[in-house]
């Protein structure tokens, strides 16, 4: 009730900040307050690291123009309530993994990742240097939003698993934390998905309530102890190959804001999704092998049958989310569309390279 | 001569707005002068248009409180001339690609690319998160100079060829424009690299001067047109399989700006690293098939044997630069150190990943 009063206070000042925004544009010195509320808890490694170091950016490199206020998951509101908060202009952006809403539209996987997708680089340059952001655009303002992108995990491994998985009959009746459509995709194969915030996976996982998960990498997976209920990793997930965070916001608040002050947010979120992702591509592999040699984890790979049956089962998850809407539709045949054509050229360039030097010099 | 008296002039101004933000680091709005000295064509695409919009979104993003010049490549020094024209405090900041000044240092090789080296992410990670940054400021300093990552070209084609290249043995004699590390790689098997900067390299094509040339990929090179004089376009190219081009500054002007200015442009510049490298990511498939639909470009496959020769030839210029200087050795230990850690890591991610999503999906 109290926390509501607040929450109401924090929006009029906000509104009235850009508001006077609009009007005079060319002061730069305006103030505007900008409220984030997060879907990770604080100061956790990875995730929560940065996007509080985004926060502090916005509010640093603006020389305080833009006043920053963080809330890290269930500070103000639960993770998966910060949608809501921001469209409803209770708080200015949400930081967040847009498919946590595809319950809202399914056309929101396709910002975050799906399964069978595109790695970060690919999605990058769909999002920025093809139709990605105008598709994002489209989409985000059917609920009054405004995202960009924030964040990546690079390509995420299969997940920890408490039995060895070698064909899809492997997957039955498992229950799996794995949000988006790479859930639907499990359930196609017999699994029972499940979508929890970070902050609840571990304990559901020791309790026995779910049989198996997934969250990001090595780096990130490492704090959350899942070593100590699961021993087998899978590597490489199908479900999340590369793609984004979100900085949604209330597009009325993004609307009002100086052309700089929207050039120096953008600047910013764009600094932060390709950090985000070295910082995960740099601590991967040392904390891959702290996994391994100190708590005895059990690198396995998914084998190559099990990854047809993965590509089938996505093919009916895909053919299902089309028929949604037509914006659903037009989403889904770009994003295939970028993805036959940039992946054709990253795997002549940056996966043909690799492939061919780690040969060589057996890496 | 007037040309000189100019930027004598220049340098007076910039060095007194300086000492003026030293002296008070707490007023922000103390103007700076940036003076850019580029190695890039001006308008050219890719490369030249990346450094373009990294100068403007400095002086956008700050308000105008760094006031930015920009200089093409001959508007008032020659390309290879902007090292000196930096160090020496003429103007304050080249943008280039750093194995331009291995003659001046070989450890200059590895903040660019070298053979067999790190692709774009894994040379970030480096950069950004592990001790890159480190030993590249360490090496700058003896020049005076501090660099910053500003740009991607993402994993390069081999170059153009007028002939099959079947084995090492085709290479020999072949007079090629490929600079770096990996002009020494062909050395080694013969042939006779030369590096001319890129406004150069199009009339030694066609006239004959050059049998070969590398460049940077299927975007960039077709604005270059040198499909007019060779035919044959390999990949993928072993001599920069990713990593960055430079704002190198001078030092003492770096060292004499606030903390909030420096943390504008290390933004700007992490920015536009990745800008630069999606921007090329999202074109390159497009202008590929381009090459080979409108030009009758053949593209062809570096073989494994050719690879393994030139894996032969790097190994013997690695061990010849590293005996260069204890500086040299110690950022090629780090280097090829992070290879193999960051390396094993996107071996079983992103490559691994994608290896088995196009086998999947016929990519």
């Amino acid at each position: 009730m109290q926390r509501r009063k607040f929450l109401q206070g924090a929006a009029l000042a906000a509104g009235g900040a850009a508001a006077t925004s609009l009007a005079t544009p060319a002061i730069a010195q305006t103030k505007v307050d900008l409220v984030i509320v997060s879907t990770w808890p604080r100061d956790f490694p990875g995730l929560g690291i940065s996007a509080q170091r985004l926060a502090g950016r916005i509010g640093e490199l603006s020389d305080g123009e833009i006043a920053v206020q963080y809330f890290a998951a269930g500070e103000r509101v639960g993770a998966f309530d910060s949608f809501d908060e921001v469209a409803s202009g209770n708080a200015q952006a949400y930081i967040a993994a847009d498919y946590y809403w595809k319950g809202k539209h399914p056309g929101f996987a396709f910002f975050t990742a799906v399964p069978f997708g595109m790695t970060t680089i690919e999605w990058n340059a769909w999002i920025k240097f093809k139709n990605g952001q105008v598709l994002w655009d489209e989409l985000s303002s059917e609920f009054g939003l405004k995202a960009l992108p924030c964040g990546s995990t690079g390509t995420q491994m299969g997940g920890w698993f408490n039995k060895d998985i070698e064909s899809a009959d492997d997957l039955k009746g498992l229950k799996m934390r794995i949000p988006g459509l790479g859930g639907d995709v499990m359930a196609k194969l017999g699994a029972s998905p499940v979508s929890l915030p970070g902050g609840q996976i571990y304990e559901n996982l020791v309790s026995g309530a779910v049989d198996a998960t997934e969250w990001v990498g090595p780096y990130n997976d490492y704090f959350m102890k899942f070593h100590e209920a699961a021993k087998y990793y899978y590597y490489p997930g199908m479900h999340e190959p590369g793609g984004g965070l979100s900085f949604g916001m209330n597009a009325s608040w993004w609307n009002g804001l100086s052309k700089r002050h929207q050039e120096l947010i953008k600047v910013c979120c764009y600094e932060e999704h390709a950090a985000a992702y070295e910082e995960n591509t740099a601590n991967n592999g040392l904390y891959l092998s702290r996994l391994i040699n100190e708590h005895g984890v059990e690198l396995r790979s998914f084998s190559e049958e099990i990854y047809e049956s993965f590509g089938e089962a996505s093919a009916e998850v895909f053919a299902e989310t089309r028929e949604h809407s037509r914006l659903a539709a037009k989403i889904q045949d770009d994003f295939m569309a970028n993805r036959a054509e940039i992946g054709g050229w990253t795997k002549l360039a940056e996966v043909g390279f690799s492939v061919r030097r780690n040969a060589v010099l057996d890496i």
